[in-house]
């Protein structure tokens, strides 16, 4: 059985990952790939997205641009130390032959989830506001979409952009609000397992063994990327956050879930923070379990979803 | 040597153990009790406070009566389930003999760091209104208290009375803004530590064995709360969050303790949060980290802390 998915990224090194993932997956079926502002400006994001399609020989996927900035709060800038400049790392690019659907990013999703009801089910791994422009555009999305996976939050793990949001929903949390109390069916593939999963330099070697033109982009994107969790978090290795969210949806066996409510904060020094009201549990007063409830990820076997990871680029 | 401190309280079954400890233990010099609403009326937190001296033969020690209500916000109802409409579990009291002090526990608090300056410990276990309000009526105590111990707030461990806080900080957000803020050497002994330490039925029996009027108010109290836990939390037994702060104070060896930034937030769905950016980690801006350093506690040796509070009682 194949998974017919959406793919909503801000590539970004980790995003190139889950990208190639979603690219040559046997499980998946790859509708398009819609692009955000993110990890880098939107049209980078488009352009990493048309050219790791074309390096996948799979130059027949769609790939709509969408948001270019937030719903409402003032952008950050793109993190260029992290994914680099160009998103992948700065290293050189081949040229992409390629261009973009004339569709925004909000438009592909309605058609494309419309064109195939209950089907289809959306991976997003940046910010949230493509989703959020797509139930703008057809509130009634949340009937149709088979499921809603999302990299982003923290519940208990703290964030990686201020102590307690981590980037996707800093980045759009009043995307994040509609998006994760919508009331379709959603799992949140946050810091609390992504931070226990590590791509080492092993598992890269191996991807880069098969020497073609797309694992020369995984690889020289990822030695970027290390330096930086070498130098700011001390780990040798990188998080690959966004094929989280791959690995979740095909091996879910591998991830443990809590089931609740959840709260995004918009505004004050908690914004983007993800806050979870566990099903069931009374609290002072109702505010935190009035949304529809989610299912959250907050265990995994680390190690086996990395493997897992490895072998699905290799 | 002993510690010279005030124990700000508001009385509250496990409010109750820590005062016995307070009254009794050798390495402690307890100069008076200064109470707050919170766990109960702060009528019912200031007979409580006098009723627990005069049974330990204490009642020269003073009680100051302080805050009735929050700083800014409205006042949530006492929690009359957890420690019962009386506070100790709604078991008969004895009457109470003494009188409080005619100065509002901030005054008290301000005139008695005054009177030794670099020795008294401001041990808080209940919401800061007093503490703000010392602060209020003279800002340079900073310099003149040795350290503050606050049991409250919470950084990974989730909240108890919402999904993020507390309840001491909750009850009073703009009140634990201010103190955990001042810049005082402070630390914060919140649930990431209460929640690893459970006083069982069989450390309360070896206090009630004793057989005094002191053992059997709290005995007596520990049986009410221990409902509450076992119906709300399935657990048998109590956190016994207050003592903790004591447990810190005595034996720091049992407990670590991570440095940082705290900031509270006082507005929103997040209300009542402690929120700790590490001292030395870089967010995205500034704002986490502006607020002078102080010390939280992450982890504790549970086992050894609970036989510490038990043994204390005994």
């Amino acid at each position: 059985m194949k998974h017919p998915i959406i793919f909503d990224t801000d590539p970004g090194v980790d995003d190139a990952q889950a990208i190639a993932i979603a690219l040559r997956h046997p499980e998946l079926e790859l509708l398009g790939l819609t692009t955000t502002y993110g990890n880098v400006d939107v049209e980078v994001a488009t352009r990493n997205a048309l050219l790791l399609a074309q390096l996948a020989g799979r130059d027949d996927v769609p790939v709509a641009q969408g948001a270019a900035s937030p719903l409402v709060k003032t952008r950050f800038p793109p993190p260029a130390h992290i994914h680099g400049t160009n998103g992948l790392g700065d290293i050189v690019l081949p040229e992409v032959q390629g261009t973009a659907d004339p569709r925004s990013a909000a438009q592909f999703i309605v058609d494309t989830v419309n064109a195939r009801p209950g089907e289809v089910t959306l991976v997003a791994v940046g910010p949230l506001g493509n989703l959020a422009a797509a139930l703008q555009l057809d509130p009634t999305l949340i009937e149709r979409v088979k499921q809603v996976v999302i990299m982003g939050g923290s519940i208990r793990e703290g964030g990686n952009v201020t102590p307690v949001a981590e980037a996707n929903m800093f980045n759009d949390p009043h995307a994040a609000s509609r998006v994760l109390t919508a009331g379709w069916p959603l799992t949140l593939v946050g810091l609390d397992v992504t931070h226990r999963c590590v791509l080492t330099p092993a598992h890269m070697a191996r991807v880069d063994a098969s020497q073609g033109e797309l694992e020369r982009v995984l690889a020289g994107s990822y030695a970027f990327y290390r330096d930086f969790y070498q130098s700011f978090l001390g780990i040798d290795g990188c998080c690959p956050h966004d094929s989280c969210a791959l690995a979740w949806l095909l091996k879910p066996e591998l991830f443990t879930t809590a089931r609740g409510h959840l709260t995004v904060i918009t505004d004050g020094d908690a914004e983007g923070q993800t806050i979870l009201a566990p099903e069931g549990r009374a609290f002072i007063a109702t505010r935190w379990s009035r949304t529809p409830p989610v299912d959250v990820c907050l265990g995994v076997n680390g190690n086996a979803v990395s493997d897992w990871i490895a072998d699905a680029l290799s």
